[in-house]
Formats: C-alpha cells, structure tokens, sequence
C-alpha cells in the first residue's frame, strides 16, 4: 500500500511524507505530491515516530488494578502469581490484545515482552499490526529438570517464530538471577550468540536481589553476569536500579542495554535508577523506556512514561535540568528503536513507515511553542489520532478495528481469572 | 433544569441520579425513574465527584512548554517574569479560558487561582460554567506604595466579586512572604478575619525561602506567620514542602489548610512534601492536590495529578503503600471541597450537582477490578465522558460549546505574548 500524508507537522515545518510498502519512501516540502492509494490529511497535526514500550509484560493487562499499594513480596505471593498460575494462551492472548489496543490508542508501536503463553502473546500481535521483542518467561527455579524443559520449549519456540510475523523478533527471556540457574544462563549465553538473538532479563530491580546475589555467587549481579560471560551488546538488561560505579563500567564495556521503568519503580518503591551516573559512563544511548506490566503502572502510556521519567530524576537529583524533554523522547524513540536493532524511532527517508501523528487540536497540546516540551510534560496518549505501523495505518480518527469485542472479551477472561482469587 | 443520570455505576451499583436545579435530589437503585428535562444513559459509565484542582495559575496556560528544564530562578526571571509583564487582561481571559476548557475536559471543576488581572479569569470562569476560587496576585516588594496600591485594588476586587457569580469564591492572594512585608501580610490577615475569607499564600516551597526568612525574621516561615498571627483556619499554604516538625505543629494548632503539588515540585527540583510527616500530625484531612499553573506540570490533569502523587510519596519513603489510591482520590475530591467549604467532593443526597461520568469503555479503565485503583493509576483526563457542574451539563460525549474558539484565541495572544520574547 502507498500513503501520502498531506501537510503534517515535522520538525517546524509543513510536509508530505510518502509511505511506499512498510518505508517512509520521501518527505518534501513541496506542494507536488506524489499520488498514493491512501491519503491522510496531516492539517492541525504533527508526525512523530512511533512510541517504543522497552520493558512490560503486556497480558497484564488483565490484572489492572486488581491489586495495589501493597508492599512487594506479599502483593507478587498473594495476589499476582496465584492468578498468573491459572492463566492459559488464551487468556494470555486476549490480554495481549487488549495491552496492543491500549499501546495503538497511545502511540505505542513496539513492545518487548516477557510472559507466559509466549503463543498467545505472538498471536495478539500478528494481529495487531504493531511489532514485538517477545520472550517466554524462562525460569528454572534453579531445578535441572525444569530447566531442561524450558530450553527444549524455547529451541521450539524460536524455531516456531521464524513463520509467524517479521514485526516479531524472538528474544530469549530468562527472568532474573535469583530465578534461574547459573546453567541456564549459560545455555542463554551460548544459543543467543549461534543465533545472534536479543536476550531479555531483569536486572538489579531491588535491593534484595542485589544481597541474595551476594549471599549465592559472592560477588553483585553485574559482576556475576560479567563473570559468566553473559553480558554483551545483545542483552537487555530491565530496571537496573542498583548498580555500583564498577557494575557501570561492566554494562558499558559489554555494550549492554538498559530499560529505565520510572512508574514501576516509584510505585513498588524499588530505588531510584543512577540515570545521571549512567549517562556519565557513556551509556546514553544505551538507555530505553519502559512501562512495566499494568499490575505495576498501572497503563501503557508512554507519554506519560516519559513525563513521570523526567520528572523522577528531576526530584531525586534536585537538579530541574536532569533528563530534559528531548532525552526523554529519545528514550522512547531513537534510544530504544536500536537497541532492537530496528530502523524506526526516526522519520526520515529510507526508515520503517512507523508514523503517529498527533492532534495539534488537543487541549494539552494548546499552544505550541515547543512539541518535545508538550509531548513530554503536558501530552497523554489520547492526543495521538493516526497510528501507522510498518507501513499500515492501525487507527484513524482514534478508531481502531475490533476494539470494542478486544475489550469485552478481555473484561470476560480477567473477570473469570480472578473470580476465586 | 433537572437531570436524569440513568443507570450510572456509582460506589459499585447501577444507581439513578436525579439533579435539581444546582444539588443532586435524589439517588436510587430502583427503576422508578423521576421524570427529569434532561436525561443521560448512563450504561458503561461510572459516577465519580467533580476533582478540585486546589492550586494553579490559571491563564499560565498561555505559557505551557515554553520555557522547560531551567533552574528555577533562570526560569523566572529570563522566561516567565518578562512574559507576565506583559500580559493584558484580555490575555488572562483567554489563557483562563482554555485552563477551564482543559479542566472540564479532564473532570475538574473546581480550581484555586493565584494570577495576576482578577477581572479576566472572574470573567472566563463566569462563563465557562466550572467553580473557582480566585485571588489577585498581592506582592508589594516591602515597598509602602506599593502595598497601599494592593489594599486597595484588593477592598474594590472584594466588592466587585459579590457581583460576578456565585461559582466565583473571592480570595486574597499574598502571594509570598519573601514578595509581600509584614505589613501587608497583617492587613490580609484583619481583613479575611473581618469578611471570614480564604487567603491563598506560597509557603515552604523552596529551601531558599527558608534560609531568607531565617535571615530577615530569625526565625522559619511557618514560625514567622503564626507570630504575626496569620495563620488560621482559612490559611490555604501551597506547597509547604520545607517545615520542621515544630512548624507542622503550627499547622495544626491553627487548622491550616495544605495544598500539595507534587508535579510541580519534581519538576522544579523543589524537594519532597513531607505528606507521611503531616498525616502523623494530624493534618490528613487539611490536605488536597493542585496542579500549579502549566509552566511547571505542564497540564491541568487531576487524574495525573493523582497518580504522581502517589508515585511521589511511594518512591521517596521507600514504602509501596504511601498513599494509596482512595488517599489521592480524596485529595482531588473531599479534602479539597471542604478547604473550599463547598457541598461538593462526593455524590451524595443534597449535595452540589458537581457530577463527572467516567467512560468505562477507555481501555486504560478495562477491567474494572478496582475503580479507584483505575481512577489513580491507570486513567488520564480523557476517560472522563460528561461533566455537571452546579447542575449545569458543560460537557457530554467529550463535546465542550465553544471549544475550537477558545484554542484559536488562546492561540493566538501565547504567540504574540512571546514574539519578542
């Protein structure tokens, strides 16, 4: 399919930007349009790249809300993996679904994934139109026939997802150090680099980890991932909220990357993440946003991710020029489009037709002296009308096919999950 | 006029309210509707109280994005100071206009204003149908002329308002102690005493306000207003992010009311309201949330408010169950209404028709398992689908009258307003 998206908004001037197959084809600021299939009106509204979500677990969807303001152990214990045990891949489907609606409706086109029924989750987003890093939970509980079983599921897996969608990539997801065994991380280590596959992992999310580390292995999780080789440019390293000066220098060496989850780790109050101590290492550009699982955020909104990122380390840093609203941006755009090795998070010619255009009507966006500034402190999701990913439009106007059924049947899965809980 | 809400989810049931006049009549369960001249279905809907946004500066709207990421003083004096100077209070009108345009949309209907030309926001609130509390900027600089000029636009401000509308609440503005003498203070005081009004004053905001007023009274602000007398039960003290614990006892002998404003203070770097410290004191109920005006949030959104709040308190006393949802919600709704000694801030019999309906469709508002939950952590202003307000409808189905006017002229004076700026 070809686009023309007539008189948009693009860095301070009007253009036409042509979409030809899943590329952005030319941008020009002439009045010669090119003729498309499909054009779009771009009057009163601004292109932006599409928003990436570099951390969550997207069928959480489903728990929204269903628990909160409880201290971390006994909220995970008591109320997060007892429903999480009953779900099955559908019900792992239509909360997928649902987190896809959500991140469409909010700019979102790009999440990477960890969850269980990894089937059901590259379901939803074959579907959806929108593009995926998707891991199966891998967790062994430090128990060998268990983490046989899990590398035999995610050799099938991989091989599986070579003929489901090219917006999805396969990435291997082992959960964190305290849930899988130094074994396993090492089969991680080695199928990731035969295959040169993306790897997905929890990293130093809380204090406690951090000790247990040093009880079990002696030394602190960087350091110990570091000592089995396991780091490199390929591992995504989620939350990183408790780093020591030499942990910073081991991420910067092995070029890992780092996804910055702000609402989550206010919320569960897990510790302020060294963003400024980061930047100072020289890993930047190694940094990505993330929203977290709706049971820890409570919504996928990235606007407001990027609003809530700015403003935490404004506070914590008392230093009101720490993360500006151009970082934070490009946290979500730039930053993260290549840490999964994707030619998006920009628009310019030659890069993946992954366009939101924004209405340049909305309240919060009224007046327009500085877009980032709006985007970042004043937007939320719902100033987002046209979501095209890959070169499809995915919503128009804000309608997005389907959506009313994706939500009743969401509503009916997570009602049945937790009737008994 | 009366109104007929049918079938709204109020408190966790299908539930009717009828509106007569400006105060909700009745609310049932059974399907024995009253007639009513205005009906409104309210399946998929739920019935919150309008929010209370309890601080801002209104018509700073006009200023959104367009000074960001500064140091606070930088910020002042080069970005906001030179642009107020020259405001008309034509542009006030507007820049108030599109803040009461930006607050129904997001649910609020009810704000606390400190700005400078009264007569312009008295004028956009008259019209735009919200509730406000509205005060004149008084700062004399500790200049004798000065402050005679301030009392005296201040006793004519006072008599003009009894006139303009009875959502209009006139209040007095001093707007610090480091901007308005001790002189000027006790006149504010003897003349809210004489005509029992609000008084609507900065305190503790910044650890600099502190210091100078050690140095220029010996002694800390909340100290220095209560041995002048000031303080009282109709003190409303934005911010008080800085107090000793003497001071919050101050606070409390005098039922001092507290407004927080947690974006603003991340944003600005100003430093952490001790919200844990004053609940210990006693002073719970005395607290409610604002906004501050759009150059330091950048958006009039309760819903966020709300959340970052909660986020704020969480991530800074390291404890996952600092103010939980029902405690931000109150924040936005009772506690505020009372400070304001309002009838509104929850539906109930006899109540003001201050009435919000939440589309429960909103996929950040899907599942349901906990609304409030919803409402706080999840939701933004855009959820919210109809708002009542004094028993008049000034939204439904998100369509405000006169939206499109009002964005364009708003518009229009921020750019002139900044042109040679």
């Amino acid at each position: 399919m070809s686009i023309l998206i007539k008189n948009v908004l693009l860095e301070g001037k009007e253009r036409n930007i042509n979409i030809e197959g899943n590329l952005i084809e030319a941008i020009s600021e002439d009045k010669s349009n090119k003729e498309a299939e499909f054009v779009i009106d771009g009057k009163d509204k601004a292109a932006i790249p599409g928003l990436f979500n570099a951390h969550t677990h997207a069928a959480m969807t489903l728990l929204r809300g269903y628990a909160d303001d409880m201290p971390l152990q006994e909220w995970l214990e008591t109320k997060i993996w007892p429903v999480e045990a009953k779900m099955k891949e559908d019900d792992v489907y239509w909360g997928t679904k649902l987190a896809c609606l959500e991140m469409i409706k909010s700019g979102t086109i790009f999440f990477n994934d960890m969850y269980w029924h990894w089937r059901g989750s590259a379901r939803a987003v074959a579907e959806c139109g929108i593009r995926a890093a998707l891991s199966a939970v891998f967790i062994d509980s430090f128990d060998e026939g268990l983490a046989k079983e899990q590398i035999r599921r995610n050799e099938a897996l991989y091989e599986e997802s070579k003929k489901i969608s090219e917006r999805i990539i396969f990435v291997l997801g082992p959960h964190a150090i305290y849930t899988v065994s130094k074994e396993s991380l090492c089969w991680v280590r080695d199928f990731a680099e035969k295959h040169d596959l993306l790897v997905h992992i929890h990293l130093s999310e809380t204090e406690e980890e951090v000790e247990d580390c040093i009880k079990r292995y002696g030394m602190r999780p960087v350091e110990f991932l570091d000592s089995i080789g396991f780091l490199s440019t390929r591992t995504i390293a989620s939350h990183c909220v408790h780093l020591s000066r030499k942990e910073m220098k081991l991420l910067k060496k092995s070029d890992v990357k780092i996804v910055h989850n702000p609402t989550s780790n206010m919320k569960l109050a897990a510790g302020k993440m060294p963003y400024e101590e980061l930047k100072r290492a020289g890993l930047y550009s190694n940094i990505a946003l993330g929203t977290d699982g709706c049971a820890s955020n409570n919504n996928l909104d990235m606007f407001e991710e990027m609003k809530i990122a700015s403003l935490f380390h404004k506070a914590f840093s008392g230093d009101p020029t720490s993360m500006p609203a151009k970082e934070a941006f490009e946290l979500a755009t730039l930053n993260a489009a290549k840490m999964f090795r994707l030619n998006s998070g920009v628009i310019e010619e030659g890069e993946l037709a992954d366009v939101v255009l924004l209405d340049l009507k909305y309240a919060e966006l009224t007046p327009n002296h500085n877009l980032t500034s709006n985007i970042v402190y004043s937007a939320n999701g719902s100033c987002v009308d046209t979501v095209i990913c890959d070169g499809r439009i995915l919503m128009e106007g804000r309608k997005v096919e389907g959506e009313e059924e994706i939500k009743d049947k969401a509503k009916e899965v997570a009602y049945e999950l937790v009737k008994h809980g």
